[in-house]
């Protein structure tokens, strides 16, 4: 399949994983306004694609992400005392769209951290499904000793790790490494090695690639509904979703598969699809 | 006090606490709907006996329970090939009718957990009010491997560790052991042996034997509550239902008990409903 | 600045924190009545006032606060028998109403614990930002074992450390040591002894000292709100919050200090208020 063409992103297509690579990597992947919008794209183009199953981000360069562009700041602010309509309001609310696209992706999403996860990069790690980190990431939110707020990253923190752990981080503006980060429950698990992550990273796709994509949208879709509506109506809601995946075709070849003792269609290698 | 006939369980009484044994060793317990039934039945009938403050949940010949009867499911296909109402629809959503009704029991919901603790089994340890579970017990959400949803599932498992570990378990369709159970908070502690499992039970028991049955109910409504109701009016109704308790018969008793130092006449051993 | 005049509290200004030393050792320092009211009276004080950043609450003679006080508790007896209106109602509310404005502090509020922490002082441990204990403190949940119920801290420690551990808690009358306190997510950190703790507590005032005063209630502000609000709604308003702060003397002065290399002013140590 064929993808945006981007100037701050590097794709790359593996089996049923796209590979999204932050590309700026002398600014430590900063996410520009640019980068933003290239990312929007990209998850447009995957929205209806039963073909990607996972969405796997990096950083190039040994960093996954610094946070926000000084210099789209810098020009936001000159907008702004050229009488422009709020510019800040815009670039941070921008940030906070990215978040809310990215977490409500079909696919299931993944990151893979190292060095800096400043920022938007803090908050792309709290709406991943499976976050994986190296031992020596640089998690911080630095916000508050800069004079401004994690505006847009905070409600994800709280969301992914609890009020209790997260105000502690904001007003303390505490950094922490990539063991600590798991003990908090941002990431799922430590490495020793780059090597050692990308191994897990395999291991991960080849698991999403065993599960139903069509169960797999519906349970994250039923899984984030939890708490935004009432319990009852989830459940009537989720048994109708049981009732037409059962017999619909996904259902009825898991359930032959099983019965035949072999893979489901939806788990076979398609090498032609493989690097 | 007597209890519902049932086919598919095994109860017994010891003290304040009802046993109740799934009894399906040939298929690992899996939750038929008759079993639903019966279970219902069990709660129905303990609903309002201040003699039962504590059911346990175990399962017979090394297993808790194995999720969904394969056989209900053949049925339901037929059924609805017969053009009957949605069968699938029903079965799925009386499962998320019995987890819904023995969360918000009155009394203590203890589950011992060894063998397969899968689908509704794994459901009924994301209700319980103490979950202990032998180290290799055997958890896994496998419902996306087979083209099907957690659909009755997931919200508890949502409510029971947060959305962080619980999107991963299911859209990964991850296996894991008890230690691993505690970690992720699904349960509360791991033993290495059944005996060891057994005397933390006899000491689960002797503790809620210990605590007013009102005023754990009260508590167990109350913190059940959290999140349903606007935080200013559940503290309302709690300031009501404290001044109730410390003025009747519960907190009149144990606040003199306390004074004169002796135990509470809920805590005397009633050695006539001993085995 | 002045403070209230106060009989059970010591107030001690250090810099940029106010030190809040319950002063009734003789009762372990109970929550009477009259404490609650000192306060939240100083509470009052300090809500508008950007001098003091941090409020830390300690108890004088080796404990933090062993709950509820026996006098005030008869005394609403008496007063009830005697045809009052609700006294336990208004007692009880009381102390809720003491935890929701501790929660809402513009400023940090740490918590230093060491030996009892139960019933209100639980709930303060509950509410506060950022908990320390010492690995002896002895924390439980012992009201149903009274006949009454944990009312009015109940709901703080489910919003603490959620429904799975705070129901086993509350319903077994669990007693829980400084370690396990941090494993359970009450507190963030643990120590040996207190003079490690007090090490600590001054490491964790330094930090506040470093974040802007202003955006640290804006941010703790926005993150008590997640769950309150619709997530759309709060991502707005927080986009308006980050560019009121980034044009906004803080943001200025956060900015220039960042590109200047030197501290923001509201960083620089004021030694007139220091002791």
């Amino acid at each position: 399949m064929t993808f945006p063409e981007c100037e701050c992103l590097e794709l790359t297509q593996k089996g049923p994983a796209l590979f999204v690579t932050f590309n700026r990597p002398k600014v430590r992947n900063a996410l520009s306004l640019n980068m933003v919008k290239e990312l929007l794209a990209v998850f447009d183009s995957v929205l209806l694609s039963p073909e990607i199953r996972v969405m796997v981000l990096r950083g190039a360069g040994g960093h996954f992400c610094a946070g926000g562009d000084i210099k789209d700041m810098a020009s936001a602010r000159t907008r702004t005392s050229e009488g422009e309509t709020d510019s800040f309001y815009i670039l941070n609310r921008t940030f906070g769209y990215l978040l809310e696209t990215a977490e409500q992706l079909p696919q299931v999403l993944v990151c893979a951290l190292e060095g800096s996860v400043m920022g938007g990069g803090f908050g792309l790690a709290c709406i991943s499904d499976v976050a994986l980190t190296h031992k020596d990431a640089s998690f911080a939110l630095p916000e508050t000793g800069l004079g401004i707020t994690p505006a847009q990253i905070a409600p994800f923190v709280v969301k992914r790790i609890g009020l209790t752990q997260a105000r502690r981080l904001a007003l303390l503006g505490e950094k922490f490494n990539g063991a600590e980060s798991v003990r908090l429950g941002i990431t799922h698990s430590v490495f020793d090695s780059v090597e050692e992550m990308e191994q897990e990273l395999d291991s991960v796709i080849e698991k999403v690639h065993r599960c139903a994509p069509g169960a797999n949208a519906t349970t994250k879709q039923l899984m984030l509904s939890v708490g935004q509506v009432p319990m009852k109506e989830l459940l009537d809601s989720a048994a109708r979703d049981f009732s037409n995946a059962i017999q619909g075709p996904e259902g009825t070849e898991g359930t032959m598969a099983f019965v035949q003792k072999r893979l489901p269609a939806w788990a076979e290698v398609k090498t032609g699809e493989e690097e």
